[in-house]
């Protein structure tokens, strides 16, 4: 069998590739956020890229469990799971094989998770994350400093207008658990405010015989939305005692983000419902221009790692990659240098040799060279031969031609700017001694 | 459902899980490797962990495929697979949506691989790869190139000792079909020859009824094994055409390697079968001191892309990172620098904003910086308590303390050096000049 054309469907909807411009740009975010993750004392780990369900389930809501790719190992029998999240992974580890660690954890992780999507939904099966989790702090500074990392994240890559909406998972669950249901309305209910459609929630609460009172107090958490003016009107809704501490906590919370200046940046949402079922306090979303679905977000997941043995209060957060770059391609559009090479060496059959010692020497120096024998020995070389290399680089995004005479790098050669075309005699010396330029 | 204690099931053998001193190696070597290979004009690009089995299986033998996880698409129908190797995903993606690139095209990538192992063989089954393509060139500047490549980056990671073993599967073949054979006999001969037990050979020659000459000659194979000495012996094995050629490639690819000074790091073996099925020329296979398999391999394999609709010549490599790791531990041990931090900055409850201010400072100077409050509001501060945090300190690996009296960090402040427990007063503006130690 042989493949001629493009297939429609020659590879699965929403796996990844990324050619080589789209690649450097995931590479160069990584690397900003994982440097910052290093400063800030967090430490990457590697988690595995499949494991068992029913250990991995331990961990995760049922809707995030629907959605994953599952398959039987072959050796075992048991029914593997292509992670969809990080976090259960993390909480696992640091239950386990760093369990005799002395806390707090500062983890971090780069990874690719999966997550089953409907076709027409055009969204990625396959998401890169990066993300922290910081294990065994219960104080609000804890929640603080995760939140504080993840605004200094998207600062540092670019990112100029983006908003954090915060939540709290204890307050909302209380104004929902102080009425009777069963586990999987309540659910259905959480779901729905989720999804903040007033009709939607009305009909199903009214289908669920939820009285008057309640159901109204359940709707106005959509209008808990806004500036610290939402604390006052969230206090007036409730007195039940679990959601006046998880109120007073996202409040302190609130105050250590805005004296560290970042209030320009932050809504209130108490409205908001993360859907991984492991989440029990504060919680954040962040959103930008430009893309529809958020950023990422995270939050306090204190009874996480108990399933795993250890009872440790945690709280962490993920950022979806390549959202990331497409907030930064809607607001600072594509301005950066994505060229492959800086030099392309030509030289003669006999002075590649020469041309390879000189390639190395402008590594050394940082620069990005390839090589290139110009002719066949004995062939002639003319102008329009030099053209052709010009304009084959040019397509390659390949920053300037340097041409070797005789194999030798000696006194000033020739050189061309490929894409004006201008050629001009440069002193290697004085190149290498500049460095290459600054990239992406 | 709870865990208690570390059953052993708990995740499946062989799947990647990499602590913080472990990622941390890990991810410092993909750097290296990676801005080497953009020195060397190669881009990154990123493949898709899975896709269709029937698109994917175009590239690969059979046994690679037969080793692969599999799993059926809930949307399609269709089988998938996770990928067991990157070098047909890439030829796919040149023959395809890079087929109007000029060629040649270098391209690499950082990917994991599956591949099923049984689980008393204790390897790995997620591989962490790095990999080089270069694809659109028949010379043997472009095998030299590859091979000359693949020694540098061990050069760089700080390798010391390997050898680089090259081989021709076009000799190897042409030895081999110059008899008839089903191509079933043929691969298990193949197969055979790779695995170098001469009875063994014997055995099946002597099953599948090759006469004695050929029977001798390709036991020979076996013997060519050593220095630039194999290329006389194995030119006196045969004169079947298509041999000789391949031979003739073999001996201008070692010369390059050679007058490039690598001479010490090669050895030559034309029994050396690498079981992709994909290679057509010249192979290579790398090993080093202290770790039983290679560290990795490539070669040409000019027929792969046109599977894909598109002829291209081609040749690549790829490198185990894994065992990079363990070759650099056997040879170099672990002198490196893995702590969490540079510093934990103590501060009382009031002086958090100070301490987050000067975490901010130290971190765009490139520290590594943990905050921690000291004391509860009010509680008294002892040499009991710090020589706690000290000991706290030690076990989470952070390098120094520095204790903001005041939550100012003006002037000359108290800083206690973790492993040896000694305090000293530090200029934190001096500390700032020098700037954080080099790590890893």
């Amino acid at each position: 069998m042989k493949l001629s054309g493009k297939p429609k469907t020659l590879i699965p909807k929403g796996v990844a590739t990324f050619l080589p411009e789209g690649a450097a740009r995931r590479r160069a975010i990584e690397r900003v956020i994982l440097d910052l993750f290093s400063q800030w004392g967090y430490q990457e780990v590697i988690t595995p890229l499949f494991e068992y369900l029913d250990v991995f389930s331990l961990g995760v809501g049922e809707n995030i469990l629907d959605r994953a790719y599952k398959f039987v190992d072959r050796a075992t029998g048991r029914i593997m799971v292509l992670r969809p999240d990080v976090t259960p992974q993390i909480a696992r580890i640091a239950a386990t094989l760093l369990g005799d660690q002395p806390r707090p954890l500062r983890l971090c992780y780069s990874a690719n998770v999966f997550r089953h999507e409907e076709e027409h939904a055009g969204r990625e099966r396959e998401i890169f994350q990066v993300g922290g989790e910081l294990i065994g702090i219960s104080d609000v500074e804890a929640d603080a400093e995760i939140i504080s990392l993840a605004i200094e994240i998207l600062k540092k890559v670019g990112l100029k207008s983006f908003k954090v909406s915060l939540g709290q998972m204890a307050y909302t669950r209380g104004i929902l658990q102080s009425f009777r249901s069963s586990p999987a309305f309540f659910q259905e209910v959480l779901h729905s405010v989720g999804k903040k459609e007033v009709s939607q929630l009305e009909a199903l609460l009214r289908k669920g015989k939820v009285g008057l009172k309640k159901r109204l107090q359940i709707i106005a958490l959509l209008d808990l939305f806004g500036g610290e003016e939402v604390f006052k009107k969230a206090s007036l809704l409730t007195d039940y005692p679990p959601c006046r501490i998880a109120l007073k906590r996202l409040k302190a919370v609130y105050k250590i983000l805005k004296s560290a200046g970042y209030q320009d940046d932050l809504l209130i949402d108490l409205g908001e419902v993360r859907g991984f079922g492991y989440y029990t306090g504060t919680i954040f979303e962040i959103f930008s221009d430009g893309v529809g679905s958020e950023l990422g977000g995270g939050g306090r997941y204190d009874q996480l790692l108990e399933k795993f043995g250890a009872p440790t209060p945690s709280t962490g957060f993920a950022l979806h990659i390549e959202r990331i770059q497409k907030a930064l391609e809607f607001t600072a559009g594509r301005d950066r240098d994505y060229s492959s090479a800086d030099f392309l060496l030509l030289h003669s059959p006999a002075g590649a040799e020469g041309a390879s010692a000189l390639s190395r020497q402008l590594r050394q120096h940082g620069f990005r060279v390839v090589c290139k024998t110009r002719l066949k020995e004995g062939q002639g070389w003319t102008v329009e031969k030099l053209a052709s290399f010009v304009s084959d680089a040019r397509r390659q995004q390949i920053k300037k031609i340097l041409v070797l005479e005789n194999g030798s790098a000696r006194g000033r050669i020739r050189s061309v700017d490929v894409r004006s075309g201008v050629e001009q005699k440069v002193n290697l010396k004085e190149v290498m001694a500049q460095g290459p330029p600054r990239r992406v």
